[in-house]
């Protein structure tokens, strides 16, 4: 079962170069974990371990077949950390009208 | 001049759940940084230093007004944020479109 992403642990994955650089890849389409490596200009070992934060976090998945290991996006996470965003545009959208009819107010 | 916020710097200051409680409060209108600190339970010089890392990220803007310093939420930072997943999400999107139409031909 897919537990809702934690905001937290999705906004930290994002913040490293080498995980986005993972997940712009990964937007494009599945792939293995050593094509995922190969442009990347880092170790096997360092790519597994920022597969696994994105993994735990919510924003890869990966599954084995055979002896390939494929990388895909999680949608999920990136939309728990849209709809954070998009919370806050909102309510601050709401705090500029409500500031503006206030200083309209005063003008009368 | 505002420079174009570094997307590494605002997902990173978006990964603490201080600095999120911050934009929270902020996103609801804009605050002095005592008011901020209140229901924060921290101290004053710990808000200071997270309103440095939101202000530097261009998640947020203070302006010094005679003794109190305001805060307001600065929505730069979070439109950028919000591109880079959006673009994640068309080009996975699209991703996905084009392995339907690959399987689709497969199976004529």
């Amino acid at each position: 079962m897919l537990r809702k992403p934690d905001i937290g642990r999705v906004f930290h994955a994002l913040g490293d170069p080498t995980r986005r650089a993972i997940l712009e890849q990964l937007s494009r389409g599945p792939v293995s974990v050593s094509q995922l490596a190969e442009p990347l200009a880092i170790t096997l070992a360092a790519v597994v371990q920022h597969l696994q934060v994105l993994e735990e976090s919510g924003l890869v998945q990966t599954a084995k077949l055979g002896r390939v290991r494929t990388c895909s996006l999680e949608p999920g996470g990136l939309n728990v950390a849209a709809q954070w965003i998009e919370d806050r545009r909102l309510h601050w959208d709401r705090a500029l009208d409500h500031l503006g009819k206030l200083l309209d107010d005063d003008e009368k």
